[in-house]
This record gives structure tokens, C-alpha cells and sequence, in this order.
């Protein structure tokens, strides 16, 4: 390979800037080789149809109930283009090598018309493995329909501010937790084994690390985290998913740790990923992010000394336009840059479509790909996850919902009538509102009535910069609006929250996502006390990826539906459990506080911790592992198979949960395992296992759990993993502050 | 010596516990021979009469106007109790060796009559080093002259939390800042060099280190800090007071960094302190820190593994309480524990008492101690502090008020009637309230009518653990009959904030002082709506140890001075700003955010920082630096005496500073520096020199600051100290948001 068909493999084009696309969206391959002769490694986004000088025509896609997005291409029209531009990279460069295109697949593929699953963070609320491997294996099947290999997903961040935009996009706060379904989300994404399966797609794990607790919850904020840190809190879950499930690439954050950028940390993509987790899959950089080490963190005065760094830093394949790595030309032909860092990146670039089979199936099926996109069976599972996910909080005995006793039934609020899907989504075949939802359930048997209450802000977008507020005044006059329809009602139904305009990812400083305050946006509390004020029976249903303090409005709910968000089937769901048919079963992947001014609230802390406020609440709102049911539980006291074992041994605890109501329900048993005296300090309670089980009204299980050196060992104080002989707490039940223990000792 | 004899030297006792005092807190040397035959190597608090069976008699103090506290004992008292345990040590033990009392002297000597100064952060929004270094020169006297060689100060955390209740007893947010003045507290203590004078004390630096940025802000969380952060950040201070004015002792802090309780961190208090900055003085435990080791960091199971890790780690001297290192004595007869750890720690004490000159002036005498103590001069300089501290914030023209033209001024709200002098505090000889500064002020020109308005808390105490809020009934009525006399007023005087009852040090879980909100507590928003609403004029001065975001009432105010916790000489310096006898110049010595939903919120942060929050503020309501004056200041551009240096090299600053103004005043000109390029990320500015000047109206001076290789220089990757080549800029104003700036060339 010449230097120049080198750089161009572990180079990227984001067709978005229209560069290499005619006015209709159709790749103009003599474009293309006039700046890219020997082809370029990566396409970003070949769905994507942003910054077209004409946009792709829309389907018909009610506009009101989805986010307003530019839509991307459909199935067909994406495969069109995929296949043209890798049958030119086949056909007309000189080596030939297939591309290697990536999508965005976070929770469903982001693109138009593909299956959009509940957010991340509502997918951790399932506490559902074996459901969030088979959500992800219908991202893949949708993705790699349109003949694309490689998805920048899933998300791993830990993440501990509640500020933070982006924390719907995570599995939430427990490093265990969000290890778990890293690694299912990867095992549905890639299967088992390289090259992977026609249905498949490599992964993405993002982003390395400390991207979850940015500086005051501002996003690409610097992460104030020692070694010890890194170990016990953010790297567990890239490292699960990388040896566990083989990841096929890692993503670099954009922030610093400590001073040094992602991109440029050699000891963290090197020493940590590659030579201690034995990961041999490729390093890409976040867009634009090599480019900032530059412009924003300053470490680096022009963009060859960018690429020169990060690349010698262990970053492979510069993401999403090739100009840094471009740019390392002059300074190798001089002599001045060791050519083998290149050589190592595009060896692992060119294992990765090996892995991907991109040499094998590059080409896709657009008859397929419309066919299978969107089915009646992804639909069903996003359904199903939509009805696992939401956290019943409170419930004073109004719900499940009489079918039969409301007769006319008032659903308003601003996420009544529109289907939050979240960021990183596009417009799928079919969303369903809270407000249809419900109409849907109650049929002929009650009258449904809505009205808007409060509207958010001015322009719904993910992706718009601008961004306002709606004035209070209007807001003040729709309340009253909803009060005058609410008094016709015996049933109210208040769908709150937030929505992709309120909480996002604040990708630059003109495009804002992250907050200082996590109540209610807007006049929502005033809508919530002006219907509460009517004293009927009100439920809340809340909307939000971001967790929110409800503290001031709580009294006047009846009852509290925690729905994070939950996707093109969020109103069925929501109607589903609302009225009984469905038994609500999630629980908080957070902890969630009563203000902004406790943050962190995590529970796993130290000892040391949380000691207290004067004149003010320091525990959570809803705990870490919380949520109710329409039956009772009972979980029983542990009992362990043996009370010692040895620094290697093993362990198991069973406790038989029962269900102690007249329904069925899931519950969800939880582990928790304290180290009562270690020679470093160690947090009063961490989450080491947990199952979701079925049981019929009645019904008793016995669940389970190994306890063995991972759940037992820690890092000492020269960072060795290491079990120490002493008693452990092993506390097992419904919520992390709802357990029962027993004495485990280590020998 | 004997073992005995040895473990006696290392430990000390708390006469508070009142076991070796009868019931009129005599000594009872017989009691102490009978546990501690050999003596002790120190006692602590003398003064201190807390827990005694009988209270010591009070003096006759107003009790209306001082912080509700168990008084200790007068100067005559504490000298004749200091020598009584003296003369026992010295003539009754077989080695004679005298005891090392030590007392607290944050702002002065905590001791019954001694000068209460202006709290730690009011002395740092001075910005006066050499008024700082006269504050504790007087508080070291004032100790020394009751027999006391060893004082417990100055706090040099570095403070990022302002839900921190200890916020209040540091130097700020800022590690140059806090560097300065814990050199001047120094050197106001110790004098210069070993062995001190005859009305000097030994220091102790608190709290080694991280203390100051607590998980979620509450006492003594754990601190999460990467050892880049701990050197660029928390270090500094300690290091300077070593280095630069050989600060005799340093207490270890209660928190861990990491996972490593301090008082277990070898690598802090040996490899950091003693290996990297040559200490050579003793370590202080601080109180029963050692005891919470186990009880509760947990990563010890006993007491005398406790004192076995803490002594190895590097701490010398238990306080308050000899116990874990008495618990040594089976393991070192029985040849389990080295010995050398116990002979090292005897031998730093008794280092330190020949540095403290306690073996040549072990006695004080009781008259020169009631004379010294409080006395004029030391009034003087509490009142020229008081002057110096509070900041003014807004002021739209009312200020400085005039003399001739308010008839019947109305001085409303909890800090009016009394005299908040913060923690760590005893009474003084005097207290003046901004009730009585008022009067005083005014004479005969005008009427002076009080209000409460608001009452705070049930219990304004340091010491309680009980405290509850006022009843938001009671302060809604007594709003109500404020609003009645402040209508009869042409002038209004808020005096709001906080006392020692809302921000204090939350030392147990039953004594709390932190908080989750930073707004003004209890119903002083509705108060100063309630008198706003009568559009009279109205000033605030807000009297608060904590950072309070006032952003909900400056619009009601017509000007703000905060003041922060001035001392006994409260009510004189504000009224002398208020009417203009005194020109305000503090400048606010951490950044203060809009809302507790910003923290952290500190200036002096990486670029990618604070990169905003949707439909909300990320900046500083009040910034780092900023205080206004009664008079207008202009700085020149700034000149170099050269453009380029060599990296050893050297360079000058200059501004010409000009009072452009009518009246004379004191300007805090600041000069911040920024490494444009670095090899890791830098703060977008740091505080690299201050001076304060004083200016006739139309005065002019030139101030110039040197730039060495102090200013210049940073950690790199490999935790190097480096000064790299490349572009700085210099950046000189009067506060972190005004400056201008030049550019200085490294080569």
C-alpha cells in the first residue's frame, strides 16, 4: 500500500456536507476521486440526509406526534447509495478495499422509518438482559440491512449527574449495572464470535471515559477522576463489554481526565485498553474531537500535531472527515513521524472489516432491507421493553385504572399528545402518543378528552440550535385552558416531563442540552397544582431522559409513572400499564435526589459520605433499584450455601421472593455486597447481581445468586484486584434500600 | 526513655472531658498520676470549659449580641490552669519534660475575651497579605500570653464547595490566593524562625488536603482527586507555608482522597509532605480521626491498628485523646510493631517543643495576659479588617449614603440586632451589631428604629447540635411588623444572611452545617420582597460565612455589601462604609454561581468547562475577583519590561492604576496568566499576583508584578514541574473578568 492509500483507510467522509452528493442525494463517484482516489476507509452515516442542498423528499409520517428531524433515507434509498459508493471503492480504486460505513444505533438504528426502542436509560430500567441483547440484535438486523457494518453504539458511560444532557443515553449509575447491559447490548449488536453473522453489525463502545461526570454536569467537561476512580467506577463496564463480549472498537471521549484529553491518552487507550483487557479491535475517534485538541483543549498548536498525537496515543480511524491523519504526510516522508503508528492503524482498520466480512457481503438487498425494517416483530419488542421499563413511584391505590369507572378521561399535559423519542432518533414507521394510546385502551367505554396544558419550548428539536422557552404568560393561559377541560373529567391524566429540546446533548456552546436545574421545566408545576387543585383523581405520567426532582409536585399525583422515554410505542405501554393489562416492573437505574443541590447522589458512596444537610434532605428521592408493582413481593431472608470460603472460593445466596398479591408481576431481585473492613475504603453497598423474575399471584421462586472473587475483590492500595480475608454484608431485596443481609466470611 | 514514657509524648489530653479537674476546674494533678504518671505530651483547649460538671462563672457580656456559647475561661483563669499543669509535668514526671497546649486561632484566639477577627474568608476578601500577617500576629500573642505555645491554624483548604459549611474558614477557591494568605497567617504566627519569640506560636496547616471539595459538599466526604489535581490545586498552599514560612505542624484531614483516608496515607504525609517538600516538623492528628479509621472509613478493625497505620503513615501526635497510640504499647513489647515509628514521633515532638521554646518558657503570667489580650491595638486592626473585607456587590448610586439626608433609617433582619462572629469563635471583649454601628454613626442626625423581620434558627449556636428553623409562621408576622416600621423610615437596612447556626462545621451526623441550597435561608426573600415593595431606599448588607447566590433579591436592593462574618468590630466598619467614613475594597475571594445548581462553579477552570446549560446561567453571578469602590478605578494596558524570555527566564508587568474618581479608595490590582499551548490542558486564567493600592482621587500609580518560572510553570504529563516554551498571555485588571491582557513569548 502507498502512504496515500494508508492514510485514506484510516480516514472518514460524512456524506452530510453534501461534498460527493448531487442536489437529489445521489453519490457522484468522479467527485469523490478527484480528492479521494484511493477511496477512504469509513463513510459516516450514509442514511443521513443533513445539509442537502435538497432535502429528501419526506413520507408520510404524521409530523405532529414525532420529533421534528430532517428525516433520513429509507431503507431502499439508503441501500441505493451504500451500494453505489462501496461498488466504487470496489470497482475503481486500486486495491479495491471495501468501505466501511457506520451508523448511529443507540437505541434502535437513527434512521428514518427504523424500530425506535425506549432510551437507554429506560432500557435500564428493564434490569432486562436477555431483553436488551434481543432489542439490540433488531438494531443490528435493521442496520446492517442497508448494507452497513458498523454501529457507534452502545453508550457505557456511568454516568452521575443528573444535569448531564446525555445521561438518557447511558445505562445509568452502577457500574455493575451498566456492565451488564453493555455487554448485551454488544452480544446483540456483533453475536458471538468474528467475522460476525449477516445480521450483525461490529460495535462501538462509547465513550472512553469519564464522559458521565463532567464538570457541574457540562457536557465534554472536564472529568476530575484519580486511577482508583477509573478502575472501580468507569472502566468496568468498557471492560466487561471488551472481554466478555469482544467489542469490536472503542470510542475516545471528548474530555479531559485530569488534564489529558481522550484522544491524546496513550495510557488509557494503550496501557489500560490494549495491554492490560487484551482489546484488539480498532480505536475511532468522536467527530471532530482530534481536531480539538487544538481548538479546544489546547494541548496541540495546529491539526498535523493533532493527528501525530492521537494517533500515537492509540487512536485509530479519525471520525467523521479525514483531515488530521491527511495531514501526517509531509511529516512522515520528512522522517519526522514513524510511519509504523500508521501502519498499525490501518492493520486494525482492515481487521475490523475482515471482522465485519465487509470483504465478503459488501453489497445489500434493498427489497430486504424495506422488508425487515420496521416489523411486526421489532414493533413487538418495542412494545414489550416500553412496558418493562416505566417506574411506578407512587401509588396511593388508584392505579391499576377502573376500565369501567371513569367515564370521561382528560389526559393533557405537553408530552400528551406527541411521542418523545430521544436523542439519537429518527422518525420510525409508526409512534403512539400518550393521548392515542389511551384512546386506543378505553375504546367505546369512556370519552377522551386533552388539552396542551404547557407547552416546552418553541421548536422541539434534537438537532436545531435555537432553542426558547415558551413565555409564561402562554403557558399561564393554557393552564387555565387544561383547568376548564380537567373540571369535565373524572380522571386526569397529566403527561409531564421533558423532551429532546430540554434535554440533549450539548454538542458546542451554541447548542445547549444541559441544566442547572432538574425540577419540572416550564410551568409544569403550576399545571400540576392548578389540576391538583381540583382535587379528582390525577396520575402523573412522567417523560423525561433526564431523572427529575418531582419533589414539589408529588402531593397532588395520585400516583407517579416514571416512563424515562419510551419510544415509538410509548403510549400503548403507558395505556397498557395505566389500566392494568400490563404490571409495571421497572426500576431506577439512578439515584435520584430531592434537589439539584445534592448532587452526586449515587448510592454506592463511600462511608464517609452523605452525612447529611442542615435543614434539608441527603438521600434519595427514589432510590437506586426502586420501583412498585400492582402486587406485593416478599423477599426472605438470605441464606448462604456455606458461611466461609476462602479468598478464591465461591459462594451462592438464595432468597425465595413470593408473590404475595393478587396479580401477576416481574420483580426484580437485587444483590448487594458490602467489604465490612478493607485496607482501602469501600462503598456501603454495591449492586453484584440481579434477576427479573415472572411470578403469578401466589407463586414463590427461590433466586439464586454466585458470589464469587469479581463480586468480592477490589483494588488495594497498590491497585492489585485483590479479595481480603473478613466479613462481607451480602444483602439481597427489591430496591437498594430495601434488603436483608447476611455474613459471608473470607478466609 | 521508657516505652511508657515515649507513647506519653506522642498523646495528648482534653481537659474538656473534665477528668482530671474537680468541679471549679482546678487541676487535680493526683488524678492525672494516677493514668498518666509520665504527663502527656499535650493537652489541648485549656481555655476551654466544655463539659465541665460546673460551668466556669460567666463574665458580665451582653448576651443578646455575641454567638450563644459555653464561655471559657478569662486570660488570669487560663494562665493559672496552664500552670498548674506545667509546674506538675515539670517538677512531678521523672523527665520533667513540660506539656505543649494547644488552642484553635482561626480569627483570633477561640478564648473567652480574646480579639474575634473577621472570619478566614472575609480576611481573604482583603486581599491585604501584610494586614493578614498583623491579624495573626496579634491572635499568636494573645495565646502565647496565657502560656500556650502551639495553635491549631490556619486553615489553607482550598475551599470549591460553597455548600460546605467550613467554607467560611478558608482563604477562598483560589490556590494562589489561599497560598498567600496562609504564608502571611504564618509568618503572623510563627515569626521568622526557629525557636519562636516570646509572643509567638507554632502552627499547624489545616487539613492535609482535599478537605475543601467534599462529595456533594458535606464534611468530610470523600475527596475525588486525581494526584494532578492534588498537586495543581490543593497542594499549593501547603507546600508554600512549608516551604516559605516553615509552618511547624500539619493536621492530616478527616476525609479520604481515593479510597486513602489521610491519616492512613503514607504517600501523602511522607513520600508528599516530608520526602518532596523537606517538612521537618510533626504531623497532628486531627480530633479522634485516628478512632475513625475504623469506626468509620473501616479499613482497620481495631483501635490499635488504628494508631499502628496512622503512626506509620506519618502522623506523630494524637488528638484530642490519647488512645490508639497508648494501644501500640502490647504490640511493640511483644515485637509485632517497630519501635522506630514511636522513637521518630517522640523525637518530632520534642523537636517541636525546642522550636516552640517550651522547655525556656514553659510559664505565662496572668496579668500581662489579661492586659495583652483584646486590648486596643488589637480592636484597632479587628476594625481596619472589618474595613477591608466586605465586597461591595451593587450599588446604584445610594452608596455611600449621606449623612444629612435620612431622618429616621429602619435597620431590619436577623444579622441586625446581633453580631455573627462565625466558628471557631468565643466571646470578645466587645461586640459591636450593625444595629449599634448605626446608631453610633448617626448620633443625633437621625432615628434609628430595629426590626427583626426574621429569625433564623431556634438556636443560634456553633456548639448545639440541635438547631431548627424558625417557623415560617412567626417570621410571616414578623415580616409583617418590619413592613410597619420600615414605612415610617426614609432608609432601610437589610442585614441579612447567614450565622453560626446555618453554616458551620458539620463535625457529626447529629451536627449538621452543610446544606443543598445556597439561596438566603428561612423566609428572608419573602422579607426583603415585603420591603422592596415599599420602593423606599434600601440597602443589604449581607453578613454570611457561605457564598449565597442572592440572585432572587438583588433587584429589590439598591445596593449590596457583603460583608461576609466581620468580627467584633461589625457594626462600626459597616457603618463607616455605609456612610462613607471608609471606601469599600474586598474583592469576593471565590466565584459565586447563580444557583447551587452550577457548583462547581470556580474561575479558574479548563477550557472545556462551562460550556453553558439550556434556559439557564453557567457563569459567576458574582465573579472571583470583582468588588466595586465608591470611587472609579482605571488599569492601563499592560507593558512588559520584555517580550521574550528563555524558559529560566524572567519578566516584568506593569499597569498604571488611577483613581478616576472623586474620593480616595483602595484598588485590588490582579494579574492572571494563561499558557496559550501546553502539553497537557491549563485554566483558562490563574491568579498569579495581587496588590492592593491606595489612591488619592486622581492619584495615579504604577504597579508592577514579576513573572518567573513560579507563574509560568506546570505539571506535564509526567508530573513534572516545566515552564514550555510557547505564547502566554499576561493578563492584569481589578477581578478575573476584567482585564486586559499582553502576550509574553517563551523560547
Amino acid at each position: 500500500m502507498t502512504l496515500d492509500e494508508k492514510l485514506a483507510q484510516i480516514s472518514c467522509v460524512w456524506l452530510k456536507k453534501g461534498d460527493f452528493l448531487d442536489s437529489e442525494g445521489n453519490f457522484q463517484p468522479e467527485e469523490v476521486a478527484k480528492i479521494h482516489p484511493n477511496g477512504v476507509g469509513c463513510y459516516a452515516r450514509p442514511q443521513d440526509t443533513q445539509g442537502m442542498e435538497a432535502e429528501i423528499e419526506r413520507k408520510d409520517v404524521n409530523d405532529s406526534t414525532v420529533i421534528r428531524s430532517l428525516t433520513g433515507r429509507n431503507p431502499a434509498d439508503t441501500v441505493a447509495l451504500v451500494n453505489d459508493i462501496q461498488r466504487w471503492h470496489i470497482e475503481n480504486t486500486r486495491l479495491g478495499i471495501p468501505t466501511l460505513f457506520h451508523e448511529e444505533g443507540l437505541h434502535g438504528y437513527q434512521a428514518y422509518q427504523a424500530t425506535s426502542f425506549p432510551q437507554s436509560i429506560a432500557i435500564a430500567s428493564t434490569f432486562d438482559v436477555e431483553l436488551t441483547e434481543r432489542i439490540y440484535a433488531i438494531t443490528a438486523r435493521e442496520i446492517r440491512a442497508r448494507g452497513i457494518h458498523h454501529v457507534l453504539s452502545p453508550v457505557v458511560d456511568v454516568a452521575l449527574d443528573p444535569r448531564w444532557g446525555r445521561i438518557e443515553e447511558t445505562f445509568g449509575e452502577d457500574p455493575y449495572l451498566v456492565s451488564r447491559m453493555g455487554v448485551a447490548a454488544v452480544k446483540g449488536f456483533q453475536g458471538s464470535g468474528f467475522p460476525i453473522a449477516d445480521d450483525k453489525v461490529l460495535t462501538t463502545l462509547k465513550h472512553m471515559t469519564g464522559h458521565g461526570q463532567p464538570e457541574a454536569g457540562m457536557n465534554v467537561g472536564p472529568a476530575h477522576l484519580s486511577e482508583r476512580n477509573l478502575y472501580e467506577v468507569f472502566f468496568p463496564p468498557f471492560e466487561a463489554a471488551v472481554k466478555e463480549a469482544n467489542a469490536a472498537s472503542v470510542m475516545a471521549s471528548y474530555n479531559e481526565i485530569n488534564g489529558i484529553p481522550s484522544h491524546a491518552n496513550s495510557w488509557l487507550l494503550n496501557d489500560v485498553l490494549r495491554d492490560e483487557w487484551n482489546f484488539d479491535g480498532a480505536v475511532v475517534a468522536d467527530y471532530f474531537a482530534i481536531n480539538e485538541l487544538e481548538k479546544r483543549h489546547g494541548i496541540v498548536e495546529n491539526i498535523g500535531e493533532a493527528g501525530a498525537l492521537s494517533l500515537r496515543s492509540g487512536v485509530d480511524l479519525e471520525l467523521p472527515d479525514g483531515v488530521a491523519f491527511y495531514a501526517l504526510k509531509d511529516r512522515i516522508t520528512s522522517g519526522e513521524y514513524d510511519i509504523s503508528y500508521v501502519d498499525q492503524a490501518v492493520g486494525r482498520v482492515l481487521e475490523m472489516k475482515e471482522r465485519g466480512r465487509v470483504f465478503e457481503t459488501p453489497y445489500a438487498d434493498a427489497d430486504y432491507a424495506t422488508e425487515i425494517t420496521g416489523n411486526a416483530e421489532a414493533r413487538a419488542v418495542a412494545l414489550e421493553a416500553a412496558q418493562k421499563a416505566p417506574v411506578l413511584l407512587k401509588n396511593d391505590g388508584i392505579l391499576p385504572l377502573s376500565k369501567s369507572k371513569y367515564k370521561r378521561i382528560a389526559v393533557i399535559g405537553p408530552n400528551a399528545a406527541i411521542t418523545v423519542l430521544g436523542g439519537y432518533s429518527d422518525e420510525p414507521k409508526q409512534t403512539v402518543s400518550i393521548l392515542d394510546g389511551i384512546k386506543t385502551e378505553v375504546g367505546q367505554n369512556a370519552s377522551v378528552v386533552h388539552a396542551q396544558g404547557v407547552t416546552l419550548t418553541d421548536n422541539r428539536s434534537w438537532w436545531d440550535d435555537e432553542v426558547n422557552l415558551t413565555s409564561p404568560e402562554q403557558n399561564l393561559r393554557d393552564i387555565q385552558k387544561a383547568v376548564e377541560i380537567a373540571k369535565t373529567a373524572d380522571l386526569i391524566i397529566l403527561a409531564i416531563g421533558g423532551d429532546e429540546s430540554t434535554s440533549r446533548e450539548a454538542w458546542s456552546e451554541t447548542h445547549q442540552g444541559d441544566r442547572n436545574d432538574i425540577t419540572l421545566i416550564g410551568e409544569q408545576k403550576q399545571l400540576v397544582d392548578a389540576i391538583g387543585a381540583l382535587n379528582k383523581p390525577t396520575v402523573g405520567v412522567v417523560i423525561s431522559g433526564r431523572p427529575l426532582a418531582l419533589t414539589n409536585v408529588e402531593a397532588d399525583l395520585d400516583a407517579i409513572l416514571y416512563g424515562w422515554i419510551l419510544g415509538q410505542e410509548t403510549g400503548t405501554a403507558v395505556a397498557d400499564i395505566l389500566f392494568g393489562d400490563v404490571n409495571p416492573s421497572g426500576k431506577m437505574p439512578v439515584s435520584v435526589p430531592h434537589t439539584v443541590g445534592q448532587i452526586p447522589a449515587f448510592y454506592n458512596h463511600k462511608p464517609t459520605a452523605r452525612r447529611g444537610y442542615a435543614f434539608g434532605d441527603a438521600g434519595p428521592l427514589y432510590a437506586f433499584g426502586h420501583g412498585l408493582s400492582y402486587t406485593t413481593f416478599d423477599v426472605s431472608e438470605p441464606s448462604l450455601n456455606t458461611t466461609t470460603i476462602g479468598i478464591d472460593g465461591n459462594a451462592t445466596v438464595s432468597v425465595n421472593v413470593s408473590n404475595t398479591g393478587d396479580v401477576a408481576g416481574d420483580e426484580v431481585v437485587q444483590m448487594y455486597i458490602r467489604d465490612k473492613f478493607s485496607s482501602v475504603t469501600r462503598p456501603v453497598k454495591e449492586l453484584k447481581g440481579f434477576k427479573r423474575v415472572s411470578l403469578a399471584a401466589g407463586e414463590t421462586k427461590t433466586v439464586t445468586f454466585e458470589i464469587g472473587p469479581e463480586a468480592l475483590r477490589f483494588y488495594d492500595i497498590n491497585m492489585e484486584r485483590v479479595v481480603e480475608p473478613g466479613a462481607f454484608d451480602i444483602m439481597v431485596g427489591n430496591s437498594s434500600t430495601n434488603t436483608k443481609s447476611v455474613e459471608l466470611i473470607v478466609e
